[in-house]
């Protein structure tokens, strides 16, 4: 293996070398920490220093909100992905970046729905950029099982794995419903976060 | 307790490993950095290159340098903070990031006091964004005990944590005052900062 | 040396010390993390909830599509560069710079291809922009190599790079092309990508 | 000590534990990494796709590389720096914020600059800031020396500082030049780029 790589050139060279995941963790966590803070910064200032003014940035707010949490989420599920990873190879950068990609779409979703929250596309735009992260996301779940092969803990609990499965499922519905009345859409993407929110709190970290 | 999180799905899997703070740190601090330079990014240069449009810059430049401070000072402590934690649960990962929400809206409040800074409601904004990461601080504090119940030493200097009840107190007062004159509320924030800054410079670190 | 250093003032005093990779790492991760999330910012909210004014925002999208690729590609092999790594002097933090200089321009060549995408100069700019990333990567890889002059398995595998070589020439091309025909360009760029992308996912991480 | 930390409410607590430099070093790489891609982000793209139009940016191009230069060379400097450094405290935790602050001010200085180079009030902005980075950069020095007070070989070293003395005076020559000429400024902040590239270059590393 090592010499299949040095015949093929650089980035082939250094494959010999097991790959940690310390600096894709990184990498990650800036993606997610300047999305987080571009969707804020996002957050126009009312023209007036009135409270009519004020409130008419509340719909932003609110999608800012539920942006916030599906990108909390998606980092904290991230964080205990990575931790019981023991390897990483090709596949499993190339499917980070991929999920990176649909993430840094929010801040653009999020903008859109902001000034036009009470219509269908953007509505359905937001369902599309969230069901793309939560299939993305399922396919890194999918490529780190691949390149670990042999643990059978993960493989275990992945097999029962019903809200990588519901997600996107409940994404899907939302877009179906965007053209009848884009607050259901809403509904449904709060639904999903609300679903990874509260069993994460009472179980992660005490065992 | 292993089991438990085998039956329930993806993340409670990896429950059983213990979480370490690192990345939770690298994760806050990439948040509190984007931040900074974020609310530095909203300075806009003066229309034309006079001395009087310069100056019109002057209350912008001013409550920068107020949120800067405000970040800076969270960020120090919870570097401490942090240092300390031996242990971190879910709780504390969800309450760090309340706090960081809290704090991801600083440059909107700062954009908008630094355009309409003679303004009742702007200022009283800042100060509910404030008072919003000053009580998530305090709340974060309180899940690192609940975390962590046998560190006596904790418990002990937290029983008289002074400065992080005083500051949630003071900011509400700043906001109380917005009516009658918001350079007043601008006054008792920057009380706060002074509360955080003085004490810490003369003795952290020097154990 | 240690002499030497104290004689020539502060920065050369630290010369006698190792300089490790981590810290060249996180800078670099933080500037390629900044710049994919800034284009996608960059992205324009259409102006009416319509199919016709999203559409518009698909050359945008595609282009954004190319840099995350780009960028993409060069953190990746930036990544595994810097793995087999040992010692790294300051012609390698200089070229490193240099770099993340030429990254750095990548937001403004995408935002004006999005805008522009059926002119010559921007294909031609966008072009420029690449082609200076290219060579400074393979700057920094021969930057790498002198520091680490006994390091026989990267000089080997170096003197068959390739894809190192072939991307800067493939780049000119596209430029010259864009005067005849921007998409062809376009084409170009994206054939370097293509060239990167795939090898990179079978063979890495596998030894 | 960790008595009189206690006593006084919860950051002092932490005091009693040593502070390492790790997270110093990822929070300041964070700002600066981010500020070097916000002021590329601030590169208007041209209005017209013309050589005129494009060429039109220059200026800002230039005063970009400028800036770039400048920013580098703190984040070499700061790495260099902070890893001599044994011992932080608050005064260097501070000191080092009140760095990060001139350095956040750079993409202002540097946009207006962009758009009126040719006028004396921006040129001395722009020098204004990087004289208070200059000078929060000697006051970081001497906070570290102050730290590790038995450290006689920085000590030696940096009473030969001449480099971090001059920094600060050109500076303030440009300064004073900019109403006589804007672009005299320019060529002092250029020459104090130059003076801590070269030899940088040659001897950093080497030991």
């Amino acid at each position: 293996m090592a010499d299949d790589g040095a015949e093929r050139g650089t980035p082939e060279l250094f494959a010999r070398h097991a790959i940690d995941t310390h600096r894709l963790e990184a990498f990650s966590d800036g993606v997610m920490a300047v999305i987080i803070t571009i969707m804020a910064f996002q957050l126009k200032t009312p023209a007036e220093a009135t409270f009519h003014d004020l409130s008419s940035r509340l719909p932003s707010l609110l999608v800012y909100v539920l942006s916030f949490t599906v990108v909390g989420i998606y980092w904290n599920n991230h964080h205990h992905l990575l931790r019981a990873t023991r390897r990483i190879d090709g596949a499993v950068m190339w499917t980070n970046l991929f999920l990176l990609f649909w993430l840094s779409l929010v801040p653009f979703a999020t903008a859109w729905v902001g000034t036009a929250n009470d219509k269908s596309l953007p509505a359905a735009t937001y369902g599309v950029v969230a069901l793309g992260a939560a299939l993305a996301y399922f396919a890194l779940v999918r490529a780190i099982l691949r390149a670990n092969p042999d643990d059978e803990q993960i493989s275990a609990a992945l097999a029962r794995d019903y809200k990588g499965i519901a997600s996107p499922i409940i994404y899907a519905f939302g877009i179906a419903l965007s053209p009848v009345q884009p607050y259901l859409s809403y509904g449904c993407y709060a639904a999903v976060s609300l679903l990874w929110f509260i069993p994460d709190r009472r179980l992660t970290g005490r065992g």
